[in-house]
């Protein structure tokens, strides 16, 4: 044991001995060398034959009797407890392990959803690979002006203390102008909700909108990890259809139980369909006439190049039905680790609630940073700037993709932003994902985001199920583009061969 | 309309000025003025009624045709679309309004849990004032290694990547060491998941171990917002007794359905109490025997300078069935939101893709911060300074009450760290808490600590009709604390007069 260790941590290097003493004497205590009403020596004797101080030997011993293993008979001296609980003398015998295997002793069972999860292979590490998907071009941003606001607003002390669950008022003032004028969303900074990301916001609205066992529809293929947080609350997963153009409104019941659906009308994840005017209309029109909840993600419509952006279904009317929900993971960087969302006023006080009883408060520093960014306008700029990279990155891609792959996989035109989806005829995509990260690239494949069983084909007038690639672009450069792209023709051209 | 604000966000004032146009038409649309059929002006004439370039004009439309409002006949000119869906018709008619009063639509309900957040009064403020609990002495902190760890940080471009929900592993690293040798816990770095303050961990307890409508028993008066998260999972809390030893390990029962209990053993919240080892041991033998888990909540341990701290239940014995939590958001900062939960080796996996699903990753320079933080020994000095400043603080209050309080109130010898419990026997401590907030004070009222229905005092051997307040004395300066206890004299012995 390094003593020195002690030092860089609670104790002082006295108190570590103390500690080292205390623990000496629990363990002869407990494999039973100190068995109950043994006398202790004279704590005088015991710091000679530990070679420390009597004080040091002395307090540990009072530790002791304080936690009742020891006991003092006055003018008789010290004792191990006589009266030690059997189940401490039990596992003192057993040298203080429960051992999972020597008795059958098992650990008690896990919810419903714990042992879901349990059942699952463990989440995918998330690596910053070319190709990745969500990750963003971290080189192009602007880190001497967010390092310089964030050294303003460090010294605060103010950003120290508690704030207040729903998030830092001054970024919800400058984001209730911003996604009012740059996505038509009609709110009050009071309606909007920082959290820890797009992921929380999607669990809150589980949490408050859903009872166990109730159904929802979700996009498929779409968003997997919002598909996981309503299984949270058991809930029943119902796929909705989509193409080209996003959701597939026409297909859906006309009798439903459901009480959300989920999608992501400006950019459909991950094939980047944009859902068009009228068909918003008519899914507002749908789900506030059956009594559903929407969530709008609106995932990506900051980089949405491809076609001028639809304005947010939640500012298409008063008093929609709808949860608006962003992030900054995409627009900013991912390990800021903010997003928000958007909810009815009379909802607000309710969201806030839930919030602070699963998670509480955002922190403070990353909410004032970026509040600064977007008030003093680098946040548009960047966006600007960024929507010009990407758009240039994605038209090099396509052409690379024209040029080398042909007859081997299709693009499909709509995936924008900051990622393209292509499409390939093979039997398993997972295969090609698994040999594509084997060469260093992390793109996923098509299948995955499978996310409530397969469309019956039957109909042939949708066939969903898909196979192919989700090239994350955003982060690649000129060079890793090629590269990839050679790596997959290489390996679909030698897969047709066979 | 400030069109000069668009530039600070994400259009050039070109383009707010095509939304304009934009919005303008669909205002017309929806109104009826521009009803379906009817032949649009020339693009050109539009442009010199609005005083606008023709290509502002033609973008507009081009969007407005996109989104299906309207149509082009080439040859013809462009029509409003008259197979506009009947339900755009429609609410174009309601001039977009959906209007809760006017036609009866309503929000669709909410879930069991939303509709009991709906019927509380909003969270507290948490308003940073003398006496709040749980407030850290931020004057205390040391800003300004802080900050050069922060600075060190802040351009490492991995900091702004994806990393994995985990946590940063650098810092799980430094906290498995801390954790081990401060506070006895046994664990691996695997084994601990950083979270958004220990609210987070203990919301993902009852996620992965709660059945809906399972029992959980709760200390009372009890950590409420713990209370809070089990009821997420509509869990019935059973209370379970404290004394000033803490927990009451003999008054629970021999048979029992619930699946956890929540306890704070080393600084029962708010009384104070430490658990004696004897009654650690007989708490996890009872656990383990019925097969609950225990969540060990350390709350507070590392500034308890009132008799010896005892090690974590957790690192008793191995295989404990023990979740193991704590928290920065007093031993540095609470806007810092980090805490972080230890979990045993093969819950880890489920328990990381559980905080996946509902939150996501941690802030990656917060944790890095952290971890350097820990590593460097500031921690530890941080700790040992604010144990002796918190007793300072602590005697002179103790002093103040003896000389000004006595006979009308009676501090609880067990409670210190960063609070102080004051007993008072008045007939509603929710006034006394209200008075003394009008006069700047953020102290809380001891009943409202009463987390799962009162204890029944027949047997006269616990009463728990408890009545008072919780003074946080670590954020209050000398003289607000003198201030402070002359008001509640003054309001205390008028009150006596009554």
């Amino acid at each position: 044991m390094d003593v020195g260790a002690f030092n860089d941590f609670l104790l002082t290097t006295e108190e570590s001995l103390q500690v080292q003493v205390h623990r000496y004497l629990v363990g002869k205590i407990s494999n039973g060398q100190l068995p109950p009403g043994t006398r202790l020596p004279a704590s005088r004797r015991l710091a000679m034959d530990f070679k420390l101080s009597r004080n040091t030997v002395s307090i540990a011993i009072e530790q002791l009797k304080a936690e009742g293993f020891l006991r003092a008979e006055p003018g008789n001296g010290v004792f191990v407890n006589k009266d030690l609980p059997k189940n401490l003398v039990a596992l003192a015998k057993e040298n203080w392990h429960w051992s999972l295997e020597s008795n059958g002793r098992r650990l008690p069972k896990l919810s419903y959803f714990g042992q879901q999860l349990d059942a699952q292979p463990a989440g995918d590490n998330r690596l910053n690979l070319p190709f990745t998907p969500g990750l963003p071009d971290l080189k192009a941003f602007p880190d001497r002006i967010w390092q310089k606001n964030q050294r303003q607003h460090q010294d605060r002390k103010l950003l120290q203390g508690y704030d207040g669950s729903q998030g830092y008022l001054p970024l919800r003032i400058a984001l209730a102008e911003y996604l009012n004028i740059s996505r038509g969303v009609r709110c009050e900074p009071e309606q909007i909700i920082i959290t820890q990301g797009a992921q929380q916001a999607i669990s809150l609205c589980a949490l408050v909108l859903l009872n166990e066992g109730d159904s929802v529809f979700v996009e498929s293929p779409g968003y997997r990890n919002a598909a996981k947080a309503f299984l949270a609350r058991k809930a029943k997963l119902l796929p909705a259809a989509v193409d080209t153009k996003g959701l597939v409104v026409d297909d859906l019941p006309d009798k439903t139980t459901a009480k959300i659906i989920y999608t992501t009308p400006t950019h459909q994840y991950p094939l980047g369909g944009i859902l068009p005017a009228a068909e918003r209309i008519k899914l507002l029109d749908w789900a506030a006439s059956r009594n559903i909840w929407i969530i709008e993600d609106d995932y990506d419509s900051e980089f949405h190049f491809h076609g001028k952006t639809i304005p947010a279904m939640q500012g298409m009317a008063d008093q929609t039905p709808v949860l608006y929900i962003g992030s900054f993971s995409k627009t900013l960087f991912p390990a800021l680790r903010l997003g928000f969302m958007v909810v009815p006023q009379q909802l607000a006080a309710t969201f806030v609630l839930a919030k602070e009883y699963t998670g509480g408060e955002s922190s403070l520093l990353a909410q004032a940073v970026t509040a600064d960014f977007i008030v003093e306008g680098h946040f548009g700029r960047h966006l600007r700037k960024m929507r010009h990279l990407y758009e240039q990155k994605w038209d090099h891609l396509r052409s690379l993709l024209t040029l080398h792959l042909s007859g081997l996989a299709t693009p499909i035109a709509s995936s924008a932003g900051m990622h393209l989806v292509l499409n390939i005829a093979i039997e398993d995509d997972q295969i090609l994902q698994q040999y594509f990260m084997a060469q260093g690239f992390g793109s996923t494949a098509l299948s995955s985001y499978i996310t409530a069983g397969n469309i019956p084909d039957e109909t042939g007038k949708r066939k969903n199920k898909m196979s192919g690639l989700v090239l994350g672009f955003a982060n690649t450069s000129e060079d890793e583009r090629l590269k990839g792209v050679l790596i997959l023709k290489e390996f679909l051209q030698s897969a047709l061969k066979r």
